[in-house]
């Protein structure tokens, strides 16, 4: 195998889906939905597959979904883009992030992340000749808050691409409006991209607003936002995601991506692009049931003993595995599904600094409520 | 955008395809195949979209579809692998050539191919580092035949892969055993892995037998054979595929792929799963219909005046375009739409070599049957 994967390990969801297959623990592991797609949503894959929509769709997407795209950003976000020059259509968002890395990164370049960070972001960046510079969250207050400085001296030279995630995996924080203008005022001032990876940005909970990075000044023209229909509509299994950007940067994925993949399923944009028009009303009431889910978890998790940080968006929260006296978060999870019949995922598979936390367990809460209520139960047994 | 891509353009199929369009030619460019898929199969999606199967299948795809290839593999080439660690599901056989040699190949490293050969092929070395080194395959009796002295000299001290395309796109050539048999030697004698590109398998024509590299003595172990459900049951936009080898060639290809992709589309994996079980009965159908278009093609381009190459298996039959008049394809190609309201793609987007020939136009035949009709009507009128 080639050097620059000879590190590579199975990704820890991997593992830690076999490990709840094996045991029969209750999978509070990867971030794979139980809830239901939209049925008009499954009914027009049904029907466009029926009528023979099988084929090749264009490299770039299907006109309709890119136009689609375009308008629901500009509706939520207020940032417009061209459908035709200005978004991509990818296999999933994580096509979307490795194509734009393996488009934007030379051999040698940077790539800044906060740590802890998605487990695809080192490895994106290790395929493009790349490295992940890593720049740690600093905890406050059981949460995670900016630390300007030590982001600041994250930028050097070689600094090319910002991975930026809000809401975030794995922390479940949502990014605050101070926060943001401070990260996109450091990119200005470094002349560095930003990968915005946003596929948690209909699930912010309790009225907070989402806000994407490409809305702040002068941040349009240097910004990928990078989303797509898995976490939104509950179909992480198909496999659509997009980027929008400025002209040069999208056609810079989209001559990676054509090579790559060439196109993603055309069924599914089609059925895709049709929901998106009404996302927003899909949305109020996905967020409604998610943080029903997280509350019960989070309550469920600290009555357990194992203090949780707040879920602000996305699929997880963090929950303190010293409560239970363990010093470390790899043993925790590999002794609850015998000890209680769960299993979660060690927040050290997502960090890349020696002396970051090691004593954080993610859980998803994105599973049915029985699920949830069964987890809980189990733990607090 | 990074060095690796500065000379990327948008694919020749995107170009052509954008030409149909504008034009309203008959489109015989794009191997986008215009036959119905079986009828079970798009019912098999429906139902896996309405069961709700729309999360994340397992990074190296479903378990059901893996054991689906490795028994068809068996059926028809005898060659045996093992379900669980031997047989990867792809985005398409496209990620599984471009994930194959980014998992293989360092920078410096060279991949071999016959010129001319599939567009991908050059970008995807290039993506990771490495260099495209082609020799020509032999002019002789109208159609291609191994040179085994160029052949020989393309190997070198950095050689890691030899890409290798049976039947073959652009050429319609099916290599021949003895073909085979030196491509194998040659190969073991440099220690040279193949990657083995057979979309076309089920597509050799008039009897040939398909043999796969993977069977001749001492390859099994060398070869990465890639194929997918796109051309075997007209589904080019689900973006199936997959790729059989020894588990070192697999897992490192998975190494590479769960980051880039993580997944296949899963109701589409777990429909193809079920129609591989009666492949070959379906196939027998499949290539009677298509050889009947590639004839009525290729008599229509004779009758036309542009003599055409045998095609012996797959979608395409080249045709010389010196029978007009013409010096060069990319004119022919690009006056063919306005003379006859045809759309075709000019073989040297598929070349790579200064002296290659530079008056084949590729027709693909994957049409209906009206629509091959109707090309060769305007041809020939
Ligand atoms: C392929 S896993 C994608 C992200 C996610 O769902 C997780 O972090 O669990
Ligand atoms: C994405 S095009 C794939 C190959 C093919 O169909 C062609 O060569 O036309």
């Amino acid at each position: 195998r080639a050097v620059r994967i000879q590190h590579f390990r199975p990704s820890v969801f991997s593992e830690m889906r076999d490990l709840a297959v094996r045991t029969g623990a209750v999978d509070m592991g990867q971030g794979a939905p139980a809830m239901a797609a939209p049925a008009a949503l499954t009914a027009a894959v049904a029907a466009a597959v029926e009528k023979g929509l099988n084929q090749y769709s264009p490299a770039a997407g299907l006109p309709e979904l890119r136009a689609a795209v375009a308008s629901y950003r500009r509706r939520t976000t207020g940032v417009r883009y061209r459908p035709d020059t200005e978004v991509v259509v990818t296999a999933g968002a994580t096509e979307a992030l490795s194509a734009a890395l393996l488009a934007l990164c030379d051999p040698g370049d940077e790539v800044l992340a906060f740590d802890p960070c998605y487990d695809a972001y080192s490895a994106c960046a290790e395929l493009a000749g790349a490295r992940l510079v890593t720049v740690p969250l600093a905890a406050r207050d059981g949460g995670f808050v900016l630390d300007e400085a030590a982001l600041r001296s994250g930028f050097g030279p070689r600094t090319r691409v910002l991975l930026f995630n809000s809401p975030h995996n794995p922390t479940g924080k949502v990014f605050t409006d101070e926060e943001l203008a401070v990260v996109a005022a450091l990119c200005r001032e470094h002349g560095v991209i930003v990968v915005a990876d946003e596929v948690y940005e209909h699930l912010a909970y309790d009225g907070r607003p989402h806000r994407t990075i490409a809305a702040l000044p002068g941040m349009r023209e240097r910004t990928l936002v990078v989303s797509g229909a898995g976490k939104t509509f509950n179909v992480t299994g198909w496999r659509i995601g997009w980027a929008c950007g400025p002209a040069p940067l999208v056609d810079a994925l989209l001559s990676v991506k054509q090579f790559v993949t060439f196109a993603a399923g055309t069924p599914f944009q089609a059925a895709v692009a049709g929901a998106l028009w009404d996302v927003e009303s899909w949305a109020v009431e996905l967020r409604e049931e998610l943080s029903a889910r997280r509350d019960l978890l989070t309550a469920g998790l600290q009555a357990a003993g194992l203090p949780a940080f707040p879920g602000e968006g996305g699929y997880f929260v963090l929950a303190d595995v010293r409560g239970w006296g363990y010093r470390d978060d790899v043993e925790f999870c590999r002794d609850l599904p015998a000890r209680a019949g769960v299993v979660a995922i060690p927040c050290s598979a997502f960090h890349h600094r020696a002396n970051a936390p090691r004593w954080l367990a993610r859980f998803a809460f994105c599973k049915s409520t029985e699920a949830v209520a069964e987890a809980v139960a189990r733990l607090g047994a």
